[in-house]
């Protein structure tokens, strides 16, 4: 039951924060969408910081969740999964209508500089991400898919902050069309 | 004496923006920075979101006047020239420590889907910074620097794009390493 609580509240403040970032998101506002009294927040929650960094996990492994259909189906050639990644991202944000943008994005273009805990936790959540680019990479190195000039660890890193100004530029165009750029410029040209 | 005062407001107006963004931006603040009185700021703009116009295009002006010598020095090869950008860049963010980021992303990250005329203005700064890129992209091939299989609008966008991720990058990890990483990626992979 108690989970369960923590869960419902979590849920409401991401989809609150994903919209509003993190300083005009209320907890008392959270606590109204989740539908649970103000002791709850307390219980779970230290304080406002707290729960922020606890949403940024929240996402983190919303997405995790999202992808591993993908990134576990070995049938498909690594660098075909990562496409896949990309189109499920494609989608997922084209179901926003372009607007809102990458959470983790939002987050570390409002917290990045202010909080070194929110920093931390940020850089995290995006060190996962190329963790997760770096590994089809390197298993496409070992099927051959990928040239050998090719710097796996730099170029996984680039593939997750290109995609983040990508979705800013989404959010000025309201279309795809970048994201498209993206993954063309990417897996045509970069690494082809 | 009017335009002045008026560049004033805009200066003391932009820092704070960069610091904190529009909706943080008190008009009473940037005032009491400019050191003018109220009835100025109505005299020069409508009201706050016209203010905020005004300093998009103050930044995009502040920008290209930095670059335009390092754009106009045909003595440089262009490809060349675009790596003077990055790096004219790079220091730019380093002397504020890669803290508070690109104020045109920030905005756009802000205010994006938020705001009809402040998605235009925005776009439009993009835009332009994507013609620099462009031009310059165009010299290279004219030159033939630049390989036919790349696509220059593309190119150009896909750059301005990607070095906004690079930018949210920076401040997660306060360092210049993502800027780096992307003058390399873009100058000695993708378009080499």
């Amino acid at each position: 039951m108690k989970s369960e609580t923590k869960q419902k509240i979590l849920e409401a403040g991401a989809a609150i924060m994903h919209r509003k970032g993190y300083h005009h998101t209320g907890i008392q506002e959270v606590l109204a969408a989740a539908g649970v009294p103000k002791g709850s927040f307390y219980f779970y929650f230290k304080n406002k910081e707290a729960f922020g960094l606890a949403v940024v996990d929240y996402f983190s492994e919303m997405f995790a969740s999202h992808l591993a259909p993908v990134l576990e189906d070995t049938s498909v050639k690594p660098l075909m999964r990562l496409e896949r990644v990309f189109d499920h991202f494609i989608r997922y944000f084209a179901e926003m209508e372009f607007a809102l943008g990458c959470p983790i994005g939002n987050l570390a273009q409002e917290m990045g500089d202010l909080s070194p805990v929110f920093q931390e936790k940020l850089r995290d959540a995006m060190d996962g991400l190329t963790r997760v680019f770096a590994g089809l990479l390197q298993e496409a190195r070992h099927n051959g898919e990928l040239g050998e000039h090719i710097d796996i660890s730099e170029t996984a890193g680039f593939i997750v902050s290109s995609w983040q100004g990508a979705l800013i530029r989404m959010k000025v165009v309201q279309s795809a069309e970048p994201l498209k750029i993206h993954k063309r410029i990417i897996l045509q040209q970069l690494i082809a």
